[in-house]
């Protein structure tokens, strides 16, 4: 929701030219309060304000406008003040931010952006989005082998302002091969004279530059560090990975599982900003499978319809049957995505996994048995009388409601065996396990179910 | 999986208690990775080797053992080493850890760690575990306004091993109120000779002690800081959020609502590491309302069971259409669920969801309703010959089958409208929408799937 507390007030300084006022807005707050403020303004406004900034604020309230507002902006405001201001962003954000804006737009500006910035643009561009160089950003601090503590820390005070960070510093060979790195806490601490190559850390955790971004987060989460150094495959290092760019990928990454899991092709964008035609086709091809799959409970289902006739009572139960089978199946698939995602579990843990979930079923199955014969038991014996239908004495109620432990016993152990394999086999097929999504579990089971339960009913020689 | 590389070498060094190793072993790599190099070790074995590690090492070592590995080595290794090891700890992961430790052994331990440690854990142990409270340390970096900025980063110096991060400086008054923040960066860029108070930030982006940590995840992620500072009601700073605990936050409110969402209620633990019962107990209760709720499908086709008997082909397509409802649901209610918890979305945005929702049912009813179609009439067509059911004439089968896309187009856009309203009114309500679990909605389309196909087969007057 945009604040639209001071959008009268911003306006009438705008009206009035009044640069006193607008500077005091541009710098007194948070720049990223200072965007939420901006936010009900056109854009043709925000860059009016935006003026009184100068460029590195400028550039950095810019950054936290949502994306949208960005490239409205980039669209129509001149071209070669755009250029300027991409000059000074941060080179992973602006590299993602190009990806959203018109072609025609970027080929215009492209030419205006300083010559080493454009090469560092088309550099970063080149790696595909979901790995380590796609999410890094080039801007990090070099120190060299040689130097004493005071000249690296005067080193790195005259580019501070340039720099994501000043707290990590990497320390790299005249050929840009990564030899150590010392954190700023390090430097200051360390005795005055000491040589950085006798402080330093030469062990370091490094990401290859093609790396999944997944992994790059479990990594940094896992040494609980500010940045991860991206390297090539000859070691040189390429670009740093900060911390807010992992909380993001952990974000992206939690959301695209859920997607999956609910059987939605993950979006390139949130819900809201998504084109109504990306999600209709998202979402029904997934649905289209799921509907085809789905034909084959009413094949399994086809042979028996003179029972149904026979015993039309036990059409009331299949909804309940098949959807605990599902529900189990779901419950189960998620457990194990999740702990695969984590990396708790991998495929070598199979056997504890289903030996787990086998027990885990029986208990289940066990104690929803139980609930289900006495709903079923009760619902037969209540049930409004129907012409044509013969009530049940409590005897054949009895008998008729034993079906159902029994189907759900078995049910739910499917349930449980099918959610807990298909994803581990997927991952060990080296496919995303969140694609074994929780309807195709649900949809599986719901055959298998009606499988079960109608040779229950048989087996109890009730037909 | 453990790493056994190096074990046979680690229990040589200690069975000959080769202290040049063993310290080298300590001191060579990243703690993480020596940490994982021990994970093979029993208790008392690892204890041995971290015994050759100076203290703060030692301590930010035994940081990186799994929670089971450091819950044992406290339960087993001497109290007094014990204690002052958890001297030296980060107060919140200590805390954390004593939560986790057996309630005896903390009894004895208490006492022994030194008296300003022992009031800070009792202080943090106050604060309910899913608030920023639970979540934050108490060693951060304290200015005063009055400090130059030498005299400022003497300060750091002095203090930069006891704190969680040197990187952002926080400016209390003699009362503790946060008065301003100041960044290292900042620190570094001014002139010499600046006061503090002319150079820090008065703006602070801030949380208080009581708030969500959900809360606490998003504001550190929407404002790409470092660390959050926790104020308490009088504003004064009691504790500091740091990036590292943000992405655990993040992974965990996650992992927690992709639980919710299968109708799992959320461990505090992983799958592995989740006692049996516990996830009976987690699973089975949603399982059981799950099912009681299903035995209304069986309520709700109950009167219709001379129909059955009658045109016994109507049971074959009961499990087709209300999974296509229930996938239906799920994807909408996990794409509202989704832009709910990223902030996207919020109750005020309901009709422009609804009317999204609407449209997007009526475009995937209709698709899914001609798929449907076909794959009905292909197989009242094609199904082999029953004995006492009369074989359909192709007319009879295109009538028949033209029940499934008008009964498909309305359950779906029941789908989408219940997958869409129910999390946002729940919401709305101030419950965790995830908890409108996707078997729920799912669950709920069941029934209403179930009435609307009995009714559109008799409005198509096939009885």
């Amino acid at each position: 929701m945009p604040n639209t507390l001071y959008l009268p007030e911003l306006r009438e300084m705008l009206a009035e030219q009044n640069t006193a006022d607008l500077r005091e807005f541009c710098t007194a707050l948070h720049p990223a309060r200072t965007a939420e403020f901006m936010e009900g303004l056109t854009a043709e406004e925000a860059w009016a304000v935006l003026r009184y900034a100068d460029m590195p604020l400028r550039a950095e309230i810019f950054g936290f406008f949502d994306e949208d507002k960005q490239v409205e902006i980039i669209e129509t405001i001149d071209k070669a003040e755009m250029a300027d201001l991409i000059g000074h962003m941060p080179p992973d954000d602006r590299v993602d931010l190009l990806d959203e804006v018109e072609p025609a737009v970027v080929e215009d500006l492209m030419p205006l952006v300083p010559d080493e910035e454009r090469r560092d643009i088309l550099r970063l561009q080149a790696y595909p989005e979901d790995t380590a160089g796609g999410e890094m950003t080039t801007e990090f601090a070099r120190l060299s082998e040689e130097m004493t503590t005071e000249q690296a820390i005067e080193h790195i005070r005259r580019q501070a302002e340039e720099l994501e960070t000043v707290y990590y510093l990497y320390v790299l060979d005249d050929k840009d091969h990564l030899r150590g790195l010392i954190s700023f806490r390090q430097l200051l601490m360390a005795k005055p004279g000491t040589k950085i190559a006798d402080l330093m850390e030469r062990d370091i955790v490094t990401v290859n530059v093609l790396d999944d971004r997944e992994d790059v987060a479990a990594k940094v989460d896992r040494y609980n560090i500010l940045a991860i150094p991206v390297v090539d495959d000859e070691h040189r290092l390429v670009g740093i990975i900060t911390h807010d760019d992992v909380i993001d990928v952990v974000r992206e990454e939690a959301t695209e599982d859920a997607y999956r899991m609910a059987a939605v092709e993950p979006l390139d964008e949130g819900y809201m900003e998504s084109p109504f035609w990306q999600l209709i086709w998202n979402r029904g091809i997934w649905l289209t499978i799921l509907l085809v799959g789905a034909v084959l409970t009413a094949v399994v289902l086809q042979p028996h319809q003179e029972t149904f006739k026979e015993i039309p009572w036990l059409v009331l139960f299949i909804p309940l049957v098949i959807s605990s089978g599902g529900n189990t199946g779901s419950q189960s698939a998620t457990l194990i995505i999740t702990a695969i995602t984590i990396g708790n579990i991998s495929f070598g843990d199979w056997w504890r996994v289903v030996r787990r979930e086998l027990l885990m079923g029986m208990v289940l199955g066990g104690a929803l048995g139980m609930v289900g014969f006495l709903c079923a038991f009760i619902l037969l014996r209540a049930m409004p009388a129907i012409p044509d239908i013969p009530d049940m004495t409590a005897m054949e109620a009895l008998h008729a409601a034993a079906t159902i432990p029994i189907t759900l016993m078995l049910v739910v152990i499917c349930g449980t065996l099918f959610g807990s394999t298909l994803p581990l086999l997927f991952h060990r097929l080296g496919l995303d396990p969140a694609l074994m999504s929780n309807p195709f579990v649900a949809g599986i089971i719901d055959v298998v179910g009606i499988l079960i339960y109608m040779q229950v009913l048989y087996s109890m020689q009730l037909v």
